[in-house]
């Protein structure tokens, strides 16, 4: 009867607190998802002007290519080899806790600041709206990146540091982490933008003809949404933590690009508050749409049978069976020549006082 | 059945999120969106008590002109030509961020200060609702402003300025910066007072008659206003950065001004608040205006049914085709002198005793 | 139908936004109203324990007596003497946005603090609950107030002053300041206690019997309510701006009472804030007992449909014209010495089975 | 039809804005609300290990007693005597605006703070919730506290003081206010019980059988409960006032016991706003749980309807009076043998049809 | 009817305001809930590497081991031995009303700091989401826990100690208090996964089919979810009190794992937040779902009765007992050879135009 919602959100909602892997163990301790997916690494390198890609590369070979770079960047897609994770960890002394927040998918959005680096987790959709959390860590020379999965956001970073756009290349690792950060909040606007489509869709539908089908279809809008704000919410706070940050590692420039993803965020929840809200009309617009539908209905039953009703009594009245000898007062017209138009003249005067009143009351 | 709401809101729906253009470019880089008009240029100077005004000049010879004239005022309406806006980006030493966000439209309204000048940001509306970004940057000397399209508030400036009002002669950028800013904003009370009277005409036309073509258009201000809500916050929130600023380009005197536009601002958000809570009283009121209408016509029902099953059965049973020669227990009253009278009574007494009951009951 | 609010309600609709006539004008440049009512002037000047009163002069007599006076309060009511209103502003150097906010009516109320005076603007309602804009002004040694008509809540003030109450004649502006924007504030009380009593009275109705034209009502008071909130939550903040200000002109005991006013704008707020509220719990309380009241409507239609209904068809099937000659199995009961009290023993038997369903059912 | 909540609502609804008295007099002139009890005097002097209780007592005995305790306690019940109140305020030095906030009774709780003493205003709940307000002044060596009337929370303060609990005896006035205004909270713990209970033992009703009466019984107690948030928000900031204070008078220690109270609210406040949402829900609850019941009606009146009136039909179209000699196409099966039996199969057919309908539709 | 949620909610809406038993008492004297159950005491020394478990020891026992070790932690399970809750006190010098909190269970979570050692309170939840309250005191080189009954969530860390973690094993108190704390609010995700679960389920549930008992199970949840944010949002303050905090006893590393519960906090709190306003909006769902449904009801009997019955009108019509003998105008058709296929004709001619009409009108 009421279209089922399909495979896509039945996904966004399994993802919603996911610690059951790391509950038990002792904090700090890697503790790997059974479903994360086998980790593969790649790493570019930037300086001198050129930039080199390697991908599938062993953990040896990529930290191997270190030294031989001003910046690094390492991205490790699928969480399942604890083992090389935490060599990653000791190699770039990144906190324990910050692991265990890496491998532990599903955390709320937030920065952490370290003497030497900083630690971004944030969510990153695809263009259906399936999100993996991305960690990121970044400090003097280096970039770390960690995803649940392959495919990502970042085609687009990679291709301007192929084409050599210049302020990659300068080799500051808070402007590479700022491109990356900056992609994956740009891969949120058409998510909101197929949201907003869909409401905006689903209110033109609702203007023309009201339907049933329309209630969980906003439902499940409303749904998505909010699912979004929760990430929406904390990324911008992430952001702001790295504003007020006064770190040598974080330069004055690259807090004006990191300004600019937060005014990204703010446009993101705005939209997203403002149609969450639209919505919330639309369910009262519906609502009072059916109704009015239902009353007409109701209209036209109290309307027919207000008038037949009465009518079909007096027929009931006429049909009896008295018997016509033996009355003294017998039923009126029933022996008269002219009783029968006589009698559909009177049911037919009682329909039209009817109508008038109904008319008089507005409710034809 | 339900009159669709026109044009208008339509198009103002369409403002939303635009930044599929910017996105996949590097930040900084400036894209042009494919439907941006093509730019038209215009200087004001003023100084030494006179002001020039030339309208549709070449970029080069607006800019040739910036240091004949204490006071420098550039217009761009359109924002198709990148290339333009980036020579006046350079010119003037505007951050490679904040030509992005002057071409890339529908930005949530800030304000950005830099060492030598600020950058404001906020949503122009004309009479009608529809809505532009103005863009607007001021420093030592000069005012930049840049709209998606010909047509603007500025007209009661440029006539002040034609006038030659001493305020706007004295040659202070910030005071024109305010001129303009405070003409936008007045551009929003015709609009927020037609808001008002819509909904003051919905307010009396549901207490007269509730009808169901009240909702839609109750849905359809109360969008408006939700869609209006979205630029006034930020904008506010613009202002208080500039008044709290502390830069030599901005005078105390100035800030008094601003200060007045941000009353104004708010003047807007209180009224906009009131009357989209207004607003959802009135669909309180429509729901239970017409569900009290319903109640009314289900009474009638009710009554009617009521009074006439009972009898229709009655005379249904007196209708029965029951062998009177065979039957030792006839139908009372059908083979008796005055039967059909005393059934008629009968009825008319059940009638009176429902009658009386429903009085009883207030039904009536 | 349904009652329409009276005019009351309808004048303070139209107090919403009014700035149509300084719109277009520069800023500072003082435009009358156009439905602005004349201006007359009245003072009063207190000293050596002694005060006086004139109501009705001149603007040149009034300004004449102010060295006079230690304390000079001068009253201004009705604002179409534009050019009046800027010599008293030059004579008080009022700042000119100042003075346009005074003609602008319909400000929100706040409190602007210059050098040597304060500029507070609020709202002074009448008994029926209707507005006008009043503009104080207070420094060392004068007040001035302007007021929108004649008739205002200061006749206490000018009684005490009759009277020689000390405070008062102490000469201090601020002092006389307070009491006349907390005598303001106290007419507040009757006009929120009218409306508290109308929700009571609201409350009472509704719980005794649930009638179609409370709804109305109560939309009325909400909306008057809400339209008071406006007022009352920045007239807290402009007292606060008085609080934390440290001017000479401003003395620590008088700050004391200014905080006693806040308290009563407080109590005013909280006492809005909860009948509001309960405003809205007396809607949902109405939709559910006139939801209750058709129910049993619905229930008492049912039940007599139900029982009649099938007993109408029972009375119908023995009505048919079957040829009892012809059939070889015919209307049973219909040929028989016992048919007829038979049949109406299965019919009555039907309608008690029912009965003792829908009893079962706790429909009756 | 639906029960009127008790006296006990209808006194707590009188309760809101008492401020008719006050309003006219000058600030700080004390005026006796009419309705104001007798003022009855009692005096608690502790000191030297001992405590002196003394009730009834006139001002100048109790006065008297000052000097020879080092802590003093002064009680004033009812508020009718003003010249006594200002006696006692200037032997205390307090406040003119203070005093005029003890008379003016229904003040927002708050604690304002002088040299040398505190001034805390709450308000004091009996079992059955009513209310009152009570007044503490407390400085160095001396406690004041003043309610409406006789009667109040004090009873184990007073006890522990005749046991001689050794905190009390500590001679510490900022301790007792502590005790007494503890008291006054703990008091409000029965009355939000019993709001509890009232909202859980709602519940289970619903849950059993949805009624019509239980909605204005949920209207009352969340309106009980906003009611009691009035005083509890206010109370919890008086006391934050209290905490963050630097005075001699009031000690490092005690204030941990003012946290404490602080605590005491907070859970109060929880436990107010979780119960207010609940009661929310089961107004949700309730309605959506009698609209059950509605439709289960309206299926009931639909399935006999549906099935009853075509049938209905049937016979009345059997029962038509065509004359069967003239006829050419006869009613068919009237003038058959088994006519009447295959008619009443058709109908039986028609009624099991529209039954498996109904039951594919899930209605039965 | 409708399922009554069973006997855990039923205890765990008991657990709301516990103070009856303190009520009366003086602050800080402890008086234990006559319904506390038997205190057991159990002590665990870290140390040089070891690990030492005593359950069920004497107070004495267990008090007597305290300088044998670097690092004691001392448990008691069960509030009912106030002399022994006393003695502990006295021993560490905790505050008399931080042992009063101990003893009055249901405090609200928070965190107080004293010179040497915090006080920390917190809900402790089982799997089935019963809660009982957990005090931890923690100072240098001590860690009390006092719980209300055996049974918690430490079990991890007794394991962990017992395997010689490393980190526990440093000695230090706070780290201890950590992995406590972190151990019961990992004990509130599987609670919430439930809640998300049956919330979830009743999604689809509602989805498939709208029924009347989803309702209560929707109202059960939310207010499950409702009474969980009571504990919530308090224990993120508690937690902040901590993370704020500089004392000598509280390690920066260890602040990092605080940090790291906070943020797990966080998470609960996001998630209930989004999972108690999806619930909202599946009643939302649910009421129009199932007005939808009620609405095809009222649709099926408005075009069964209004093609019904004015046909049996007609059919009435034909049946009235007119004497055809004496009529003048005959009832049309009756005497006519064709007369009874062309009424039926006519009939079935209404019945399709009804039928065509209610298709225009899409009711069909």
């Amino acid at each position: 009867m009421v279209s089922i919602p399909g495979r896509r959100q039945k996904k966004r909602r399994k993802e919603v607190i996911k610690r059951a892997a790391a509950i038990g163990a002792a904090p700090g301790v890697l503790v790997a998802d059974p479903q994360a997916e086998a980790s593969v690494f790649s790493v570019i390198g930037i300086g001198g002007g050129r930039g080199e890609y390697h991908q599938g590369v062993s953990l040896d070979d990529a930290l191997a290519r270190r030294a031989a770079w001003p910046l690094f960047w390492l991205d490790c897609s699928g969480l399942a080899d604890i083992e090389a994770i935490r060599r990653i960890g000791a190699e770039f002394s990144l906190h324990p806790l910050a692991l265990e927040d890496v491998v532990t998918t599903d955390q709320r959005p937030k920065c952490e600041i370290q003497a030497d680096h900083a630690f971004f987790v944030m969510r990153m959709l695809d263009r259906a709206g399936d999100g993996e959390q991305l960690s990121v860590f970044f400090g003097d020379g280096f970039v770390l990146t960690f995803q649940e999965r392959p495919g990502d956001s970042f085609a687009p970073v990679r291709e301007r540091i192929a084409k050599g756009a210049p302020r990659l290349h300068a080799g500051r690792a808070d402007y590479l982490a700022y491109a990356l950060i900056d992609a994956v909040v740009d891969a949120y606007f058409p998510v909101v933008e197929s949201q907003v489509a869909r409401i905006e869709g689903l209110e033109d539908d609702i203007l023309a003809t009201v339907d049933e089908d329309q209630v969980p279809e906003l439902h499940a809008v409303r749904r998505e949404m909010l699912g979004l704000k929760r990430w929406l919410r904390p990324t911008r706070d992430a952001l702001g933590t790295l504003l007020r940050l006064d770190r040598p590692w974080l330069h004055a420039e690259t807090k004006a690009y990191f300004g600019d993803v937060q005014d990204h965020v703010d446009q993101l929840i705005d939209t997203n508050d403002t149609y969450r809200d639209t919505a919330s009309g639309l369910i009262d617009l519906h609502m009072t749409l059916s109704a009015a539908k239902t009353n007409e209905v109701i209209n036209l039953l109290t309307i027919i049978s207000t008038i037949f009703i009465p009518l079909g009594f007096l027929a009931g009245v006429w049909g009896m069976n008295f018997n016509p000898e033996l009355s003294r007062w017998n039923m009126p017209l029933t022996q008269s020549p002219y009783g029968y138009p006589l009698a559909l003249g009177v049911m037919a005067a009682i329909a039209a006082g009817l109508l008038a009143y109904f008319r008089r009351r507005r409710w034809l």
